[in-house]
């Protein structure tokens, strides 16, 4: 097959014109360029939000930890992430894959399904990519094009002391769903144990937190927000530096998984490890006004939705501490600096 | 360095806030997302024209046919052409670079320094990206955001029989110099052919039809347009097949370059092979109203652009013909058909 038969394989009847159109797409796969407007049903002003985020083979996936089906899901699901984290709604994706010999028609076509699952999810349109041979590695860019209320878009530099910093999910589990697939791959007799299967899942297929990014957008208080791709410790790192403020997370009030709690027992690992160290969770973490924290759970909650408060900012050189759990009531509270580093796939 | 101290290593202080603001910028590289809006100067409603091209070492280029300079330069221009060639105005990029060891940082750096040499002739805003490291090869996608008027992108389907075919420059030229760079490589004593700078400029530092397309775009005549990255007989079947029209062109037409036929005859090369099937020239092929080539050509000849009608089209069978020269006068005209076959960069 030539590259267009390919593509056309891969993308040809996955999206109905209908959808396209709605998200406003104006020419779709096929020419030399993508053409979009702001969909019909806006009538306030846009701002366009963008983003690309990449996987390697063997650097974030291989064949023992994802299926192809993954890697196309959560190339997709990591740039939705990022438009959901300036609080917008995700509309377009372009698909950059460049394919080793090791990946033939078929593989390609279970890529795309797992892509496609993603989009139809957050109601993303494909709109077009470029497709080129790989001498080894299977790498995949996607480019996501988003909208926000023109002036609403949620940066990282806002903080301010005396905010509320919250998450919007749990975190550590896909640290730990990645832990099981490499132990398992090691022992590939080893019984899975019960809670495998969520912490897999949730290293395979996030679920980016697109409306909660929106509910913070249209609050006004959101004073500063970041998706949980390489760790809480780094992501809050991040914000505190550029908002130049203390984040002071407090390890009682950081939701703790089950899941996560029964496998990090059973490997011997701290389950802080993963929580702060641990990446891809794809949640979100941010500050807004103290004030405001109590609503905003509520009105989460009224969604469904999780919001966890995890600590507050203080004004002081940048940085970022943990409060950690007394194990004796009236014990004084004790504060340790949290590491700046990040999270890195195969601990290499 | 870890990854915001390379990306700020590779970009900061490249462009200026109030070029980036020119260009809608609102928010650019160093958060989860980049945002923009349409640029403060423009008064006619707008779409948005968005493709993605990828360069990957081994494939596209080698250390022996292109400098870090030149790679960085290329794969903006490659997509800046693709805007050409819907006739937009090419306005900001999202670059993704996956490293392998043996680009350090200095490397990378000189990529950047020839991206941004590209981004300030084309006047784009390099708004964002993602870094990660790759096993062993280069590979660098850009994504290019550009604007059209609404309703004016050109596309490859709107070719009607009886239209005149038309390039914007000359084609063949790199072609000609990746084979001088190939032959150099074999036999690095080898003087270099006095034509052959102008032939590796065209292969490493491509000029793509920027202010053509914008021309045609606004002539409101031009019905197909493509640019010319497989290769001109590859590109006007595209226009065929999408049109559903025939395309006749004629050897005595095409632009024929003095280096090129320089260089072919001394290589003993049939330049048409270059001209036909060489890739990556980035010049635009297109059809427009017959009756409105002549002033198509003054109209680019006031701007100093060059314009070729090459050939027309006819109803039938999709395809692409090629009317060859005639050796003697008052011979018969002879049609030959042309293959669909596009551009192998290096022939494998």
């Amino acid at each position: 097959m030539d590259e267009f038969a390919r593509i056309r394989h891969w993308t040809h009847g996955r999206q109905s014109a209908d959808m396209q159109r709605r998200q406003g797409v104006v020419l779709g796969i096929g020419d030399d360029a993508a053409v979009v407007e702001p969909p019909a049903d806006e009538t306030e002003p846009l701002q366009w939000v963008l983003a690309v985020d990449t996987m390697v083979e063997t650097v974030h996936f291989a064949d023992a930890t994802m299926s192809e089906e993954d890697v196309g899901y959560k190339a997709l699901a990591a740039n939705v992430s990022d438009i959901a984290a300036m609080g917008g709604v995700p509309r377009h994706a372009l698909v950059s894959v460049s394919v080793p010999p090791s990946y033939g028609a078929d593989r390609m076509r279970r890529l795309y399904d797992g892509l496609y699952a993603c989009a139809d999810r957050y109601g993303v349109a494909v709109i077009g990519g470029d497709t080129t041979s790989s001498p080894q590695h299977l790498v995949i860019a996607v480019t996501v094009i988003g909208t926000v209320a023109a002036g609403r878009a949620l940066r990282r530099s806002g903080a301010q002391p005396g905010d509320a910093v919250f998450v919007t999910g749990p975190v550590g589990l896909s640290a730990a769903g990645l832990h099981w697939l490499l132990a398992r791959q090691n022992d590939p007799l080893a019984q899975p144990p019960p809670e495998a299967a969520a912490l897999v899942r949730a290293h395979r297929r996030p679920a980016p937190s697109v409306r909660a990014g929106q509910l913070l957008a249209a609050r006004g208080t959101c004073r500063s927000l970041n998706d949980v791709s390489d760790g809480l410790a780094s992501e809050a790192w991040e914000i505190a530096e550029a908002s130049g403020v203390r984040l002071v997370l407090r390890e009682a009030l950081l939701p703790r998984s089950g899941s996560l709690a029964a496998y990090a027992s059973r490997a011997g690992v701290d389950p802080l490890e993963w929580m702060l160290y641990g990446g891809e969770d794809y949640v979100l973490v941010g500050t807004l006004a103290a004030d405001d924290a109590e609503a905003a759970k509520a009105a989460f909650a009224a969604e469904g939705l999780p919001f966890y408060v995890i600590g507050e900012t203080e004004a002081g050189d940048p940085g970022v501490e943990l409060v950690v759990r007394s194990e004796r009531r009236g014990a004084e509270e004790r504060r340790v600096p949290l590491a700046k580093r990040g999270y890195n796939h195969f601990g290499g």
